[in-house]
């Protein structure tokens, strides 16, 4: 059994570069059809509300399988808690038996998906980063600028937050951290200065709206994962010329895509995955003037990756 | 974190008449749409084999909901490892945070599944049982026959097993234990002298068959849990006056229900719900000549009031 601030310092003993490569090595195999992830698990609370997702599954002729147990209870805050929490355990898979219960609550997979998200920069941001966009003010909103530190150099940045005094802590902070921030008063702004966005809020509407991206821009989206969120207008993806999921049969159920999907918006055919492009076997952003869109809804093949690499660490 | 000894002392100090009142209510629960039972999540694994099933829910109004991870590994035992284990956590349905793991390697699912044997009995077994047969010589086999002192007077059993010093061992065992147990050579011994049959193997094929089994006989069925297993002819099933199934929708896809189903010997909607016959809402055993089965194929409810019961005597 591992504690958060245990996991928190082995974590932050891994090098970067490290975790970047396990967990694209982890999207690759994926896509690669190595992965064995079944549908995610999930249940609803009505009073107080709350949400439960089960992630689990394994790689092929791999050492472990992970289950993820995640939670949403958007009350908490009034008690003084964190909405989110979460658990990882690894379990192996020569015997079934646990090999760890990671209580992270939430950690790891806050990590993963900023780790994503550096990984759908590289892969398709344009080569000229003018300045870094992020829609949302929290926690996965800084570690998004974070990880994208190690995939370009670009140091500018600007903040949308729909609370502008989040949206200053979130400036002055990222400040301390060798970014040059502003904050944008309204997305117009944010997406004419910023050709590489990504947006990190728990919307249920569209907050970017297609009129909001010029040409040439890539958009991550992360905060998207469950049927009923959408941060990103369906006609942004419509004018993308290339669409990524991180998965595309869990895409076309949760997240962005799901939304554009049930609009006619995209046909699921086109839609690309992130491990298909990591691997060379299908081109990302094939010209500097293309929109490109990235959804990332969160696979259990990331858990299990950056679970592994801190166990690995520690023993 | 609760270990496997702390778990078995708990549990040994609850009254064996709470537990079985705690599942009993639990089914009622169930049948009457109180609870949130998700499909159970699976994954299968080739080399070495190994199954998991995941299993989670909870009752709408109650305090927790209970995550169970088992698992089934078949060549543990040349690793001088059990074949299965398993561990449960319940979680607060306030917050989503985690109140209890429970390292219990499958003993509070061998113990809920017992009970859920033992309630099966009291509603379905015939008022005078004359003899109580036992199909298997597992662990399994042992609580069954354990549980049902405490819902019938009846103390003679007869065990039968593929292995005939198997089938002896548990004979001495639980003579040891206040039961007059034989050993059957063959089913149809088994099936003249007794008529409360439980099934307790892991086959894949049927092992108890019609002509084995007389008129007025009950027959539990719990070794079957997944969609490929097998223990009873359906042409008992086509035979039965009542047939019983924990839940429903989950005996459609997994054990005797779902082959039966499969090779159309019933109908679903002749099937009754163990919760249904338990809150009296609708008739079990009509009379001493019918034959009856119940499928026992495992709730999370089950797991989520066999938890809860421990964590309430521990704390």
């Amino acid at each position: 059994v591992l504690d958060a601030e245990t996991l928190r310092d082995t974590l932050a003993r891994i090098p970067p570069q490290v975790l970047l490569d396990m967990v694209e090595a982890a999207f690759v195999a994926f896509s690669e059809g190595l992965a064995v992830l079944p549908a995610v698990g999930e249940m609803s609370f009505d009073d107080p509300r709350g949400d439960v997702h089960i992630k689990y599954g394994y790689l092929r002729g791999g050492d472990r399988y992970v289950v993820k147990v995640a939670s949403g209870f958007y009350d908490n805050p009034s008690r003084g808690l964190p909405v989110s929490t979460g658990l990882m355990m690894l379990f192996s898979q020569q015997t079934g038996r646990l090999q760890a219960l990671m209580l992270d609550d939430g950690l790891l997979t806050r990590v993963r998906t900023a780790i994503a998200g550096a990984l759908a920069a590289k892969y398709l941001a344009p080569k000229e980063i003018s300045c870094i966009g992020i829609v949302g003010t929290g926690t996965q909103a800084r570690l998004q600028l974070e990880w994208l530190r190690h995939v370009t150099p670009c140091r500018q940045a600007m903040v949308w937050g729909r609370d502008d005094s989040k949206a200053l802590a979130y400036a002055k902070e990222l400040c301390g951290k060798g970014f040059d921030v502003d904050v944008a008063t309204n997305l117009q702004t944010l997406g004419n200065h910023c050709n590489l966005i990504v947006t990190t809020t728990p919307s249920r509407e569209p907050v970017l709206l297609a009129s909001h991206v010029r040409q040439g821009t890539h958009i991550t989206a992360v905060g998207a994962d469950t049927p009923d969120k959408q941060e990103i207008d369906s006609n942004i993806i419509r004018n993308a010329q290339c669409v990524v999921a991180d998965s595309r049969s869990q895409c076309a159920k949760r997240g962005e895509i799901a939304k554009a999907l049930q609009q006619k918006r995209v046909d699921i055919a086109s839609v690309i995955e992130l491990g298909a492009i990591a691997s060379g076997r299908i081109p990302g952003r094939q010209s500097q003037t293309d929109i490109t869109v990235a959804d990332l809804t969160g696979l259990a093949v990331q858990d299990l990756a950056i679970a592994s690499a801190v166990l690995d660490t520690l023993y």
